[in-house]
């Protein structure tokens, strides 16, 4: 579905285009085309690699999505293939794709398996004119910084679980079972989001620094700063696996410590209850001659005698800690 | 055995070649000969190398197998060794070889324990004349194009595997042990593919980029998206054997959990046997002196009392979980 | 808030200045200003960035804080963002954030979330005239060095904190569980203060060596003996994670080794149990002819032969280390 | 001791020399001189450092032995010191030493605590004399790739041992200790495997690429195979401690899962004797007031309760798998 | 404390000097001055500083002491740190430090916290006299070369203590609570040995290769030689970890399998006992109508039940090693 094609000149914007006259405007000096699509057709997307003269590969990985993030260049035009992250209702990570394509005059984006579009980069770009003057490479920055700062939400999101699991690693209450899918759970998060970002930070460290693409000149500052910004969201994750596999490990203790308090229990109440029984049984043997059986006395002694060795079994083993 | 031996001129078919024609035809201009052979048998082998005058080390190579993936140049010809993985009906990987000799007017392919062909490849290549023009380069890549898209079904079905193997794990319902061996038996296959894979990632990274062999000149972004498949395969790798990781953890912590959980189901069971049976004992003593003994609603008031402790006590084992 | 704002030429104090005579005093030449801000209100900081001419992504960065460390250079000017570490009564670690800008004639340092203030560093500096007189690289490299000596308090208290985790670790009196709990709250101030220091290390590395930003020129060797400070908590930094792995394997040992001598204790109990209740069973069964029971002495015997059996149980029991 | 002390002249051998004639035929044109000691007395090597003029420090290496796998330049003279790998009767693998100086026109080998000899390679090489007619490069070549080839040999050795571990790890019959030990046994003999090859694989990458010792000039396709072979193992060297470190994890579960067996087992048989034993106490109470023990049938009945219970609880325990 | 202070001339000794007469000399050419101190008052350390114009950072970090190893160029001076090792009659390692001033005509070697000197060293050297005439560089060579050679003693022990370590780990006397103590305690020596040979091997790296300081030129093969000994230390230190971190796996798998051998000891004596028991509960059961009770073989038979049975019990738990 096309969602937007207009062409800018000197920031300011001239027109909503047409798809077919998309060529014509590419000709004129100091003109960019910004072209967004969303989940296209086979057709919609032929149409443009037409209009833009696009590589047949890099069209080609556009089509079949799923690519991993990377950026080609294919002579002056570039390809970049960003991933969006979008949590469910269910708490999963939804994984969508961006694909970029920039030349000199001209930015395409599509957007695939993405609910929320970039509409707000248009208007801020659009209320920038100074900059959007620079032409394709500050969009293309744009573009990319708004993908990589809904990263960030979506690391609060991880963080936030991962702080709640732990509360509930270290409490009595929680269950085990829980605790270990969540943890689970969480691990293939990181996993989904380590996809998006580590191969994208890979590809922007190559915007900036040494040798640039031609289009993204002048602009190393804004791509350090999204540099930066990957680098940040790859250090939390990276702390983030590493308590991940603690709170893992720490869970399993939990586990056998909770097996090892049942284990004393069922310990100590076996005592309680082996000694009158034990006490019991010998009174209960059929000899002629015990003498404490024709005592009167004998039995509520008895009974006290065993009342009183499970008191002190009690104390001693709520002492030791075993119950 | 010999499966194909054809001569192109200007990616055209020009002719099916007898072996002993081969060298005629190496001498035309803008000729190459692509010769495909199928577990040869040592003679074939040697009357090839004859034929396109291979270095002895790599025909050696050829002739033994079992080779790591790898890339070498002897002057201007290329030896490659690639792995083929298929699938066998009790789930194994099947490993087999791909040996490719690229000089700058042919290609010879030697297949190895790998049931299924490249004719495709060939048909392929045969329809797009323009491409098949660019010579002995070109073909190189359709074939290591091919060895690699087939990596692909091969991730998927692993994913599938290992997918089947979570849900497993955290159901109540399945066996321990036999998440164990299937982990395990994931695990290698990782580990086969990773062999496949990794050095053939090393070696295709020396087509593109910097100095690259002359025969795969002018084909960069073809091997560059040869290098980003096996890329997002590698890293594909490395989640599964991740996530592999962490559910053989997990797996430790349900047998755990299970051990757990008996151990509280039989500390509980025991406690409800062990009221009556020592209430019991007790008035199975022989003490002359028991009045309770002498009620005539001693009996069943005893069995009353026994009835609701046990009562009292499996309600309170239920609400802490032990039942 | 306004800490400080001083103007110094070589290397005397000059005048304290109101902040709009800043931009004056940065036209004299072999001046610098050097200002420190705390916890700034946005107008504050928009103040200053007018003055000093400051780059639009770095002061937003300085507004938003909750950066990782870095080191930005924008044209003449350096951004460098330092993390502080201040230990919390309930001894967690406070991380609070210092931004450095840093030109070739000013400093501006703006302190957030941290208690401790710089003044120590800016009275060590005009105590030693010769080196202030180097200008802003040196008050620079000041800044830096004391950020960092107060990383060393931390390691040490952490120090100290993981041996005395490791003794209780060992000892038969700790809690197993207050010891998993210490010990996953050791590993996240680790990560935490890993957070602060790697990329910071990153960054120093920049300053001597290879090229050198122009303002820290001449400065080598004192930028150097921050970088192996630097280097020296880190390698301290791995050694306690490594550590605090093996610790936390230990402490899962422990727990079963715990869980195990319980099993033990409790499978010795009940066959102390077992054997008189055994035999007092026997006895107690009604069969008419069981000339034990006629015996005077039966009794007395019997007790004396399960006396007699307990006792040598419990000596073996002993004696493997069951008891 | 002296093996063997022979000239060559333009690949002929020339003649068996005595250790005092070496000297001179080092000064001949086109002639190299192959030694081979073994074992040697402090006294031989001297001698030798002699004739060829070694310097002090390879020497001192090559008379304490035990250096790690490395490859030294002295001017004009190589020092590799090689480790060979033999398994002894008991499965354990012995290592020994091969100290290798090759200058241009000499080769000196020295052979410690290695049994099997090199005389296969001498015999080798004089059935080639195109290719020693190369000189001191080749055979040191030859040398190198002797003593990689008998690696695969261990190699095999070694996945043997883990294939068989494998299969009994899964098996219930295995012994749980014994395969404790062999895994640690096999872990011990990959980390000895795993100190000759890498340093080793380091070494000879020297040998071709870049820049190149003199005297490995023009085989650098020969010094490539050798570096392929040494590649190979080590691969295979780290899936196998891969696998070997996931198989450990592999037996522990296996232990769990065998201790949550026999809890399973235990409780089942525990609950199978109880039942019948508190029925029996029942009616072992002797209340004066207990019809049923008056009934003729009361016995037989009761009896027949316990089967029946029993009965019953024997298939639902069957039934959820504690039996 | 100062212990030496002498001037070589041309490789010979010349005289022992004050420490006033250093200054004169320097000045002298083909003379260099040797001084040794220990533990060194602040005094002592700032007066050598006046007479060498030793560098204020390098000074500083000699007078504070615990540095990690390094090596640091100021001019034509090099400051070098190296850590000793010394193990305690505790088994511990007492860390000691080596700080050492090498210029073009002076070696200033200071010893903290060392019991073991370097008079040996001396001794050695001016036995060398055609070495010693090297100079400085020489004897930076070979005081670096003996405190690594020291490392090698620390390496032996520390492998011996493995050795035993893992003997006693299959040993089925060892307790499993003195190995897991061991093996963290060998863990911890193996993080302080590494704390001080990592660094220097980093550091010895840049004494060899490219380019070199000058005072260390000429002496490429002696320093390529003492970092070949480092990093052998390395790989040792390296296997060690990987050996340890398997054996603490090993140990937890021990103390699980003795856990597990525990239970099954516990369920079988626990059926020895309760076939008896339950028997001798029905036989003591009150019914009227027990034909075997009037019997008068009844006693004795069941007595005979009670004992098959159980030797039957017992023969089919030894056989499935229960027993």
């Amino acid at each position: 579905m096309l969602i937007n094609c207009v062409a800018y000149h000197n920031g300011q914007k001239l027109a909503d285009l047409q798809q077919e006259d998309i060529h014509d405007y590419l000709q004129r000096p100091d003109t960019f085309v910004w072209v967004a699509l969303r989940d296209p057709e086979p057709a919609e997307l032929d149409a443009m690699a037409a209009q833009f003269e696009l590589h047949e590969l890099a069209v080609e990985d556009a089509r079949n999505g799923h690519q991993r993030p990377k950026l080609e260049e294919y002579g002056e035009v570039l390809f970049c293939v960003l991933q969006t992250l979008e949590p469910t209702e269910s708490g999963e990570l939804r994984v969508g794709e961006v694909d970029l394509f920039v030349g000199p005059n001209f930015v395409l984006s599509i957007r695939n398996d993405t609910r929320k579009g970039f509409v707000s980069v248009r208007d801020r770009c659009e209320h920038e004119p100074e900059l959007l003057q620079i032409g394709a490479g500050f969009v293309f920055y744009a573009l990319i910084d708004a993908v990589v700062d809904r990263y960030f939400a979506v690391m609060h999101q991880l963080e936030d679980e991962l702080d709640e699991l732990e509360e509930r690693l270290f409490s009595r209450k929680s269950s085990a079972r829980r605790n270990i899918e969540d943890l689970y759970a969480l691990k293939r998060k990181l996993v989904t989001v380590s996809h998006a970002v580590v191969p994208l930070h890979e590809a922007v460290g190559r915007l900036h620094g040494g040798r640039v693409p031609r289009v993204c000149g002048g602009l190393q500052n804004y791509y350090r700063d999204v540099d930066d910004h990957l680098a940040r969201i790859i250090r939390s994750l990276e702390s983030q696996r590493d308590m991940l596999s603690t709170a893992i490990q720490v869970n399993l203790a939990m586990i056998s410590l909770d097996d090892s308090s049942v284990s004393k229990k069922l310990a100590a109440y076996a005592a309680l209850f082996a000694v009158p029984t034990m006490i019991a049984g010998i009174y209960g043997m059929n000899f002629d001659n015990m003498p404490e059986l024709k005592s009167s006395d004998g039995y509520p002694l008895t009974l006290a005698i065993m009342l009183v060795l499970d008191v002190l079994l009690w104390w001693r083993f709520k002492k030791v800690g075993w119950l």
